[in-house]
């Protein structure tokens, strides 16, 4: 295959000047991908990657349910909400069954659209400006969500009424204790929206952290700071773009392992397993200063063959158990990789839910009990798995967390070869 | 038929109890569909509408090749613009091409992003925030956008850096003296900005001003405006996202109508036919600053099946050559349009470009030359066509302009029952 790599060369200075400056492509090397199928993805050389990063591919790449889901309803009809169709009410019902307390569900097209949305109904019901978020978060790219999403870089200036407050420090004491140390943090940020002639419209937070780090347990750490923010008069936004769909394991929502009940629950990435579809859920209460004076179109949000899609992916997780098999593969995973600490001390940590795992590489520091995170060391490791072809990346505000988040059809066996690669990528890097 | 009916009652009750109050249908009796091809929609019922509304389904409803192209890529691979893929690359510079002057596309999922994106740029352009758009615009749903579209109401309120002007009287006047009125409302809206210590950064309009009441000509009205934000350092947004894609007829953008050169182009709506993909075009000059210092990566932006979505559109619209059918059918329906006011004096205006046609509703007025919208009348003949099985909207700030923007597969057929309609629902009305 030598023609491949100048096709690839010659595709990449393609699309440096037709996309331009603001694109970035993952890896050293980047990938050139063809095909997909399950847990696997080929490059234009002919290739195979093991894929461990991508939930939006959540049943699997291509999956055939999907794919037919969605040629069949665009082959009859794909209009909008302003015309009545069973798609979008049908999926509503169906979605809301999986979270109790939540009344309605509104659509979008993606993660960022769900989040500001939400920002503009808590602002809303809450008639205050003021929101919290977590000191490397990210929800979204759209104008007042980027300046919400501190992950993004220095470059975009946080809102004047946007506070962050440091992710849950996981690492020291059991749920209370977690938790009473987030809320007070919550609390002190909003004394300082007060202070500023502000008050709090919400805290919104990713479910399981996953750009500070992924911070799951210990299960329930997450109640405290919900509390406080009632307590400020503000609204708890779940933000379970990422962790949402069953990808947990123990709970279909990333919310419901800590049981705390969301004013408004926004939805993303895995919902049509790569087709744009997003939205949110909220209750009536809530919903209704919002309803009573503004509308809500979204000309592609809801359409019936985005919710077709998005049927078909509710469908194939339920009917092929991929909740539970997030649980079990989930937890023979994170076991298989605890095991690569014993010969590679660099690995500090592995946690997470499910099938949302982070492998924190941390050097440990001479000069206290403290460890320093492994940037470069997680960066030549993404890029060693890539060119074992494993795909992965790394994640948290130092950089120093493999993010591993792969389709929820990962099985033991994928398991295994990706803690074998890790174990080998480690080694290779003298780790 | 008499179980549809109350199938029908029952889905809207289920609707409401689901989607909750933000959600609106059209039309006093809604119209419940089930099924679409070319320009006919079908209910539950078994009635049969023509479709002079919808503009998404630009190529016709369930076009088979956009299904297929769909339908195929789908089932090989649906993934992300981090990793390198030709379908991206591909579309973009053919996108490029219908656009001389413009270097770089960047894609999104709807035309809400597109606008909030394009703001983005043009305020790390400039480095000012204020954004002047017109006195009933719509650009989008996006909280920043939402605070620039002043047709969605009163309760969202207009953000503190935008200012409104006065739509283009298209009434008196030729181009240069229309275009004159105009860029002196943008100058003095500047003026207003830095009074309060702001400054321009964009003019954003929609190039035919649809929720303005559709005004297209005397072509060439824009380019005094857009000198105008130019002189004033503000950058030029066309707004494409309801003209674009060849429906003007005698252009391929509504702005090259004007022969201007924008500094940002939107789009959306049809770039699909239904499909969520949406983007944005500029100039390697106008996108530097953002791209320099900020990174934009939009989940489901740009991926493969998207792209193969709008790749069918374009297929579509140059090999059956639907935007010289939007030009000879678009001059034809408006010649018919404009018979009716022979027999319905309320008829004040015929007016558009191609298969974007406004038909205004106005009475004399007693007192003086101006005539006032007939805003009433307007609501009972849309909801007197859906009764007949035409399928229409009203637009403009007094909701007295009938909105005809049918897929572009739209036929002389169609228009003359298109036109014979709208001179029914005028006579049942006693107009």
């Amino acid at each position: 295959m030598t023609a491949a790599p100048s096709t690839t060369a010659s595709l990449l200075a393609r699309r440096a000047r037709v996309l331009g400056p603001a694109y970035r492509l993952f890896y050293d090397d980047p990938v050139h991908l063809v095909r997909g199928e399950g847990v696997w993805l080929h490059d234009a050389d002919g290739k195979r990657y093991l894929d461990a990063y991508n939930n939006v591919a959540c049943v699997g790449h291509a999956h055939p349910r999907v794919v037919q889901a969605i040629a069949r309803q665009a082959a009859v009809l794909n209009t909008h909400t302003r015309y009545l169709h069973e798609g979008v009410v049908d999926y509503a019902e169906r979605l809301l069954r999986t979270a109790p307390g939540m009344d309605h569900a509104m659509f979008t097209c993606t993660g960022s659209e769900a989040n500001d949305l939400a920002l503009r109904i808590a602002r809303a019901h809450t008639q205050a400006q003021g929101l919290i978020v977590t000191d490397n978060a990210y929800h979204g790219v759209t104008a007042a969500i980027a300046e919400a999403s501190p992950s993004l870089g220095r470059y975009i200036k946080l809102g004047p009424a946007v506070r962050t407050v440091a992710p849950p420090d996981t690492r020291h004491g059991d749920a209370a204790a977690v938790g009473a140390r987030f809320a007070q943090s919550v609390r002190e940020a909003a004394a300082d929206l007060r202070a500023h002639g502000l008050a709090p419209a919400a805290l919104l937070v990713d479910t399981i952290f996953s750009t500070d780090g992924i911070h799951a347990d210990p299960a329930g750490f997450l109640a405290p700071a919900v509390q406080a923010i009632h307590e400020e008069g503000g609204l708890f936004i779940a933000d379970e773009v990422q962790p949402g769909f069953g990808r947990g394991g123990d709970t279909f929502w990333g919310y419901q392992r800590h049981g705390v009940a969301p004013d408004l629950v926004t939805m993303g990435k895995p919902m049509g397993n790569g087709h744009p579809v997003a939205g949110l859920m909220t209750r009536a209460d809530v919903l209704a200063a919002f309803g009573r004076e503004c509308r809500y179109f979204n000309t592609f949000g809801g359409n019936p063959v985005s919710m077709a899609a998005a049927g078909a992916v509710l469908d194939v997780i339920e009917d092929e158990g991929l909740r539970e098999n997030a649980r079990v593969v989930g937890d023979y995973l994170r076991a298989r990789l605890r095991e690569l600490s014993a010969r590679h001390p660099v690995v500090a940590d592995v946690r997470g839910a499910g099938l949302f795992v982070g492998l924190e590489l941390s050097e440990e520091r001479s000069e206290g009990p403290d460890r320093a995170p492994a940037t470069d060391l997680a960066a030549r490791v993404v890029n060693g798995l890539r060119r074992q072809g494993i795909l992965l990346s790394a994640t948290g505000a130092a950089g120093n967390v493999l993010k591993i988040r792969p389709p929820l059809v990962f099985q033991r066996e994928h398991a295994d070869l990706l803690a074998d690669g890790i174990g080998a990528a480690l080694a290779a890097c003298g780790a």
